[in-house]
């Protein structure tokens, strides 16, 4: 079972009470922590460190609700003091429904739970069931995700000669068309390669574009060659991803017709790479080639423009970071260099290779 | 335990046969289906019907070595009957250890499991643990993934008056992070509006485009003045995701400069909308925009362009399908009219809204 967790303190009720209270609320609904979709408090309450430390360190998201929206929740306990104090009747049992995107109040498990610190400060816990329609994910769940986005890796190393069955090929296709696209114009094709002298002649043009880049890179030329930067003859799979001529789509790209419909491509070709690494597959964007020479070769229309392509298939070990960063061509940035509030006030970039 | 499956058969050995084996084996090794991170066999059975439809029915990733990279597997039991058959002396171990990516053959648990079926046709199953430093998926892991995917969704209607714990936002910061980029070229900077100032000066400029896309719209207009199509008042968080000035990466974009900086904005966001999906949060990708009004605004250098407000928060539930379909204004394409084969053979794409 899925659950949400809504939480209502006294003010500066430290952490172990509030713990000590879910734990206990958790244990006699016979539930785990894992099964936790969120956690949920009252906006007033969003600079509490009791209760912002209790869901960071169980990895619960938080969300605070204004009281304008717990006060709409029916609940079965509502109070006269919570009211006064808060602006809304119900602050634990509210969130929690809420939380758990519930449909009335018959999906609490646990209404109230109150726990008196030795400090006196109270803490009270509501447990709702996560609404079973609406597909939320529990902590267990959530762990999986992040352990997936954390374990995709760019890979150029794979066993050669592999193959990899139909259904697999189908699900990654499933995530494809999965995948979102600004005003759903969907404007990536994919174009399976099997003819094994189409994939030689495509190793042959990205082999050029190589040569050209590793021209291009002056002192880092010799630095550039060492690398391996694509395994198009190797991999079981080479599926060449295409943008395709413009189908006029005007919803959310008015303004930027071009950048949408690229960034729909690489929003696309993610999703592919996740559920790729789902497989226990390898995927590796190319994108080393003179597009025109791509394009020629794949027979594209006028307007169509070859994006990548992708290597897919089994590998005998995932990296264990970046193939850049292991191999010392290139270090990713820090939070402090990507993340700012409001205006920009980031350094001027450093020129690399 | 994740565990891998090896898979050797006699030609046209029926599903039932296989899937008897199997089970038998991951029962006398105490284990169970949700816990198989792949099947593998051996090339030449790549298009044998009972493995591949045993691999189908229970999700799991099949894929097929050649015998030159079984034959290179040590393994307890070596066969000289099955060396003459297939050019190397094991299938089903060699096979199982290497879709478990084992470092050698202590990993196996089942080392051959044999079942005679009814039509006198062998089934061999081997079972091998996965490498636990290599961070494989299994089948139940697999389909929290597949789930996600599935459930992600462009959200335009978010809980107002909400707010998210910074515990949240620093793992969304980390999936964003996590995202791959050409070159590791990282383009994208995030900047979080915590100014409501600023926020309104936003939604204004979004709604002005708004009304651009709708006079647009031609015959449509009305039907798009129907939609609803941003939260940017309402979401608990607001990110301005920006392309930052060119650094210079050459790695993988000689050719392709700008579509492969706005390809890995792309992907970016595609790993950060999954993560908020994992945290139960809404978020909206907003491109309703006039590019330089946004600039302005957020006082962006020359060549930094703003690409998407993202409206990220709770929601009251999650749309079943794409909100452009439920409503009524775009279907998605056929899987026929998005992948093909070799050459391009898709037809003219029809003019849409």
């Amino acid at each position: 079972m899925r659950i949400a967790i809504g939480l209502g303190c006294d003010r500066g009720t430290p952490l172990a009470t509030l713990a000590q209270a879910v734990d206990e609320a958790i244990a006699q609904a016979g539930l785990a922590d894992a099964e936790v979709v969120a956690a949920a408090s009252i906006t007033l309450k969003a600079d509490e460190p009791g209760l912002c430390g209790l869901a960071r360190s169980r990895g619960w998201p938080l969300r605070f609700y204004p009281a304008e929206l717990l006060m709409e929740v029916a609940v079965p306990n509502p109070s006269e003091t919570v009211r006064r104090y808060t602006g809304t009747p119900s602050v634990s049992e509210a969130a929690a429904l809420l939380a758990a995107q519930a449909e009335d109040a018959t999906a609490l498990i646990v209404e109230k739970h109150r726990v008196k610190g030795a400090d006196g400060r109270n803490a009270t816990v509501s447990i709702a069931r996560a609404n079973p329609h609406n597909c939320l994910f529990s902590a267990a769940e959530r762990q999986t995700a992040q352990r997936l986005l954390a374990a995709r890796r760019d890979m150029r190393h794979f066993q050669p000669g592999c193959r990899v069955d139909e259904a697999s090929l189908e699900r990654l296709q499933t995530a494809l068309m999965q995948a979102p696209s600004v005003g759903l114009m969907q404007p990536w094709r994919v174009l399976r390669i099997t003819d094994p002298a189409l994939r030689e002649r495509l190793a042959g043009i990205v082999n050029r574009e190589r040569e050209e880049t590793a021209r291009a890179m002056g002192e880092r030329e010799a630095a550039f060659r060492a690398l391996k930067v694509e395994g198009v003859r190797e991999a079981a799979e080479l599926w060449a991803v295409v943008l395709a001529p413009d189908d006029g789509t005007l919803f959310g790209r008015r303004t930027m017709p071009d950048e949408m419909a690229w960034c729909s491509v690489g929003a696309a070709v993610q999703n592919l790479w996740l559920a790729a690494r789902a497989e226990n597959l390898g995927l590796g964007w190319v994108s080393l080639f003179e597009p025109q020479a791509l394009a020629d070769a794949l027979g594209l229309p006028p307007g169509a423009m070859p994006l990548g392509l992708l290597c897919i298939g089994p590998v005998a070990a995932f990296y264990p970071g970046p193939m850049l960063t292991l191999a010392g061509w290139r270090s990713p940035r820090e939070a402090g260099a990507l993340f700012g509030e409001n205006r920009w006030a980031f350094a001027a970039p450093e020129h690399t290779g």
